[in-house]
């Protein structure tokens, strides 16, 4: 009888908290007995994936028993098409999540430092962690806006890596063009992430994904996915665009076959499907101004969104409301999760589910007067 | 404009070695303008994906716009239920290779050491590299058999982790289940990766691929994919079976959506697939014995394999007739990756691509005489 109990894991993973996903439909069904359940907890895309996307799969099925292509070679074209930079300036990853780590793994010692405006996208974090580096919180200026004197002062000489999500994962607020440009003007040898996942939902003048600073050869990783406006987060692709001697460090810590041949067949699809592209843009603004609409007759502070989720201040009974909803077959995210007990955040649906959501919780408050 | 000169990777990363995967097909025709190009240099099965496999994604299509199921529940359930252990016994990951190096992140510090038997699968070496750990190789035996005592004998303070690719890759051969009980017996905390990822190609009455140990909970790790047998490499899934504290750590540095909702689909549907197993490990035996004939006749020294390829010694024009391997439309790989020079390893193909290799090859040998 062999023990197992002498192999023990590195310390530093001690510092790592668990992600807790937003539910699957299927097990709040199967758990509340439910006949009706929508999500509204992931952000994730209510017309569902890009035909162009689903037809490039089905053509693909046939050759699964192969590798995928290790260097992703008709992805990188079409990306770098899309984002006029050449190939050698982009990297595919297992959604941007893997992104994420890969950075992290190939810029972080331990004992380094990372910078995150807060509350923002809990990967960051985890790719600190798994690196033994540590993070440090930069918190929001009043309405969740972005604090750029805050976010300089912070910066270090043990500082390696700042991320910066805009729009800001779960507050939906934005950094404008001219402080990102303050911001790189004002640091030197930091690594400047800038997590555009909700960019194609971001309609302010002032904004930017950031792509025209990695063309100017600043130390920018441009991070975007196909998770979101293109809809195949089923299918998981991610991919970073970065001065090319950035690229090259990370693609020496990335696994050979690490996007799968249906991602780089849907991708590639996908990024040129404009139609559905421009459909969800618009889906979306409409269902942003529905949400708003309600928050406003239920007198509940909420914080102008450029994604597609909207961070809503429910007060002291956050918990309670949030649960409620669960159990009447609505799920959406909690905000204790990012230090913010007293709101909860909810993705953009279908104009039906929106409309479930806003009865179901109308419903809800009315009870609590 | 900015500098991004002053972004430094880690050190570490100067030890890791690009991984040279086998060539894509399409890459080799247009590189030669061939008409008929077969790869046999990635140990993929050629009877293409499980049947059953390609019918779970057709089925998955509509919902690519949600996230995975982070817990891979179903996928866990089919696991387990195959190999008789608890859904907390597995954990599912992007390929094999995820799961090397999620095992590297969770038990390697800077300065560890691993144990290899050499030459192997190269993973495990990136995976040390990543975390700056040490690749101890130890030698094969003659005919490439393991070296037991030589890989006790190896075992120091600061190994941490000894893998065991059993059929070895590129060798074919195995270790027998009395020998990985003298190597467990004879270690103490040091974690055994016991992968098996050619295991159902493995015939011979003294072969194991370790899940009994496991049940026994001595410190191992069974790695396993669904690359190789069930034919859907396209994809990535491979999984890791170990005593539940392990898995627990290993989850700890595991992105929550590593493996994309079709990847799970697909292989949970084909480690149902008996009908496809079977015909595929026929095939690949009869396709053996072909390979064996041929090299029989060509005067050429093999190495009986257990797996889904041969290693074969062509002798010190190695490079060159796997050069014209290539420039005929015959992709195998060459063993200089792996110090063996004077050596192919060629994948067990159709009856047709076997054919078309053993033509090809006897040509290119009369030619040298």
């Amino acid at each position: 009888m062999g023990n197992n109990k002498n192999i023990q894991p590195r310390k530093t993973l001690d510092t790592i908290q668990p992600y807790s996903p937003g539910k699957p439909i299927w097990e709040v069904q199967k758990e509340l007995g439910l006949d009706r359940v929508i999500k509204l907890a992931s952000n994730e895309n209510p017309l569902g994936p890009s035909p162009k996307a689903v037809a490039a799969i089905q053509a693909s099925l046939t050759e699964l028993n192969r590798y995928p292509d290790a260097d992703t070679t008709a992805l990188k074209e079409a990306i770098s098409s899309a984002y006029d930079v050449n190939p050698q300036q982009v990297i595919a990853t297992n959604g941007a999540d893997e992104l994420i780590t890969l950075v992290s793994e190939a810029f972080l010692e331990q004992g380094d430092e990372i910078i995150v405006p807060s509350p923002s996208f809990s990967e960051y974090d985890f790719g600190a962690h798994i690196m033994g580096a540590t993070v440090v919180p930069v918190p929001f200026a009043e309405n969740f806006q972005f604090d750029v004197d805050a976010i300089i002062a912070a910066v270090t000489e043990k500082t390696k890596i700042l991320y910066i999500c805009t729009p800001n994962n779960p507050t939906g607020t934005i950094i404008s063009q001219s402080d990102i440009e303050k911001v790189l003007n004002a640091v030197s040898d930091v690594l400047i992430v800038i997590d555009g996942a909700y960019s194609h939902f971001a309609d302010a003048p002032e904004y930017t994904n950031g792509i025209e600073f990695v063309k100017a050869e600043y130390p920018v990783v441009v991070l975007q996915t196909f998770s979101k406006i293109y809809g195949i987060a089923g299918i998981r692709v991610g991919f970073g665009i970065a001065p090319e001697s950035v690229i090259q460090s990370i693609l020496k810590v990335k696994e050979p076959f690490n996007v799968n041949a249906l991602a780089q067949a849907a991708a590639t699809a996908a990024i040129t499907d404009v139609e559905h592209v421009r459909a969800s843009q618009e889906a979306n603004k409409a269902g942003r101004e529905q949400l708003y609409k309600a928050f406003k007759e239920l007198d509940l502070n909420y914080t102008e969104s450029m994604a597609n989720f909207v961070l809503v201040h429910i007060g002291p009974k956050g918990e309670e409301i949030y649960k409620a909803l669960m159990a009447k077959g609505v799920i959406v995210r909690y905000g204790k999760t990012w230090g913010l007990p007293e709101y909860i955040r909810v993705t953009v649906g279908t104009p039906e589910e929106n409309e479930f959501f806003i009865e179901v919780l109308t419903g809800l408050l009315a009870k609590q007067v």
